[in-house]
């Protein structure tokens, strides 16, 4: 760092992005991405809105808000557009906590809560999940903390129920309860409906996964008006140009081929299903994961030497050291054929292991 | 506001952008905005990394990064690509100004300076302009605070010199200090290359003007090694996928074609030059821009009348209420046809005005 640097940032660590080696071609399964291509219109419509590059975007981006809401089955002003959903989760902390009010989630979740609190020095409680991995979630009820939950939680894949998030929400009265539905439409059901209930609950997914545009970065928030109005304060100041014009477009051009989207949201849950089987087959212990990755390990191979062995054979996954964690691999569910390649090289490390 | 957000905020006034209203078609003059079409280089590598979206992007901009590099005359890691130059920005305030280490910059500049000091709660000193907007450089000497001037300025369009620059950076040895350039390719001499002489020189660019690039927000800053490794500490821990694929490859594609953009920023000096002529022949005093924009007045009307008018009259520009420049409108240079409409609209309104 610099003698410049300001003194707050002295400890901070940064948010790891997963690993994007360039000296061979890999399998990717080890950033969560979709492997199937944008939806056509949305390529098409990205490529006609790179021609009028010269102008702004629309700042309060009217038309993708609007298709987005009415598909959500929420108002215009209940939804907010974010460069990916890191920044909606990032104004969520700017919004919600402060050196009064603090944070609280998992031990073992989305690794960039840790980052934000870090960053706005904010006080940050994080439970241990329980010993196979699920949440409590007594832990988060009416602690005076903005709580951040990933559902399903990541890298897990576990889902809590729509019951559970409700629970945790009304047990939260006065504090804000920030539901990450990232990983949300491989088999779960979002909780976007409990804002025409709850004033206090945030829900914020991403079009990065299902949607195939991690690319292009395009995440949003859903909450009440009044939430949604302190985000775009806090967006105003920041970024009030935050989603520039092709991402937008492809934004609606996603949305108007939901067929598409849900098509391979299909074949994702069925590749998971069929890796998932084949696995277990050859002794993988697992987590029960409704997203679009499962997070396995092996008695009889330790998780690192299999993240490395498999990186040597061409395949990334995605490996986290730390400790209570460090037996498990990440595994992006991809096509059936690159599930097929990763079945075929994991056994022949396990044949070259006895 | 919700009864959530943190008291911090009660007091923030956000941004506001340029108004672009939608009940008709306007001459756009109000955004600073490129008349002319992105480069078709740009458009064509855009369009082709749509059909890429599903992928994420490479958080370290790399190819987009040392092309920009090699253009600058400066090394891969001294510089920081953003999403759009208010990020960089941003960045900026986050990491060289705290409670301890206020900011600095003129009263009337870029209105999002005093918006980020806001945000962060940072304590900032608006130095007024001498009478006729130019900036007193001896009131930035040594005042051990981060130091923000707009070269040129807005909206002023007037330039400091580089040896008036380099005054301000030598007279300022223990603190940053940042040359927003966002206007320098119409006809001023850039200090980038002074990063080599000064470990305190911060200095962002943007591709959203010469570069007709408003759409797909790009920008970005360059200094000194260190500087650039505490800037991407920020953005490591706020968003590292910040630029997204059809941007960065619009980038590559606009640096490939330097002719275009060149060309681009000759038509437009010789616009300012035909309608500075023409608005001085009809009586308009003006301020010596050498930004794609002109700030000017006329002593027969009032700032705002003439921007309604003209507003009504399908010409958009920018008037700020602020008391001192209240008499002044900020016009953005167009092609030679829209600056021709732009004359005889204001003609017509001075005609009526008799």
């Amino acid at each position: 760092m610099s003698r410049f640097l300001s003194d707050k940032y002295s400890k901070l660590i940064p948010y790891t992005p997963g690993e994007q080696p360039k000296e061979m071609e890999y399998i990717k399964l080890n950033t969560n991405e979709s492997p199937f291509s944008p939806s056509p219109k949305a390529v098409k419509y990205a490529a006609k809105e790179a021609e009028r590059l010269n102008l702004y975007p629309d700042p309060e981006c009217r038309v993708l808000t609007q298709k987005l809401a009415d598909k959500l089955g929420v108002e215009f002003d209940e939804v907010l557009l974010t460069n990916g959903s890191d920044e909606i989760l990032n104004f969520a902390f700017m919004a919600y906590c402060d050196f009064k009010n603090g944070a609280i989630f998992p031990d073992i979740t989305y690794g960039f809560y840790k980052v934000f609190a870090d960053l706005y020095n904010i006080d940050a409680v994080q439970v241990p999940l329980n010993s196979d991995f699920t949440i409590d979630i007594t832990k988060y009820f009416n602690c005076g903390r903005t709580v951040f939950i990933a559902n399903p939680n990541a890298p897990t894949g576990i889902a809590l129920s729509l019951s559970e998030i409700e629970k945790i929400i009304i047990n939260n009265p006065d504090n804000i309860v920030v539901i990450d539905e990232a990983y949300v439409d491989f088999g779960n059901e979002s909780c976007v409906n409990l804002i025409h209930k709850y004033d206090n609950l945030l829900v914020t997914q991403t079009f990065s996964k299902s949607r195939s545009m991690a690319g292009a970065r395009l995440g949003f928030g859903v909450g009440c008006k009044e939430l949604i109005r302190d985000l775009n304060t806090v967006k105003y100041s920041t970024n009030p140009y935050n989603i520039n014009k092709m991402t937008m477009a492809a934004g609606i051009g996603v949305l108007e081929d939901e067929e598409y989207t849900l098509n391979n949201c299909r074949e994702i849950v069925k590749n998971r299903e069929f890796v998932t089987n084949e696995l277990k087959n050859l002794g993988f212990e697992m987590t029960n994961s409704t997203a679009n990755f499962i997070f396995v390990k092996h008695n009889e191979i330790d998780g690192k030497e299999l993240y490395l062995k498999l990186k040597e054979n061409g395949v990334l996954v995605r490996h986290f050291d730390k400790n209570i964690i460090s037996q498990y691999n990440r595994i992006t569910i991809g096509t059936k054929s690159q599930m097929t390649t990763l079945l075929d090289t994991i056994k022949r490390i396990m044949e070259e292991q006895i």
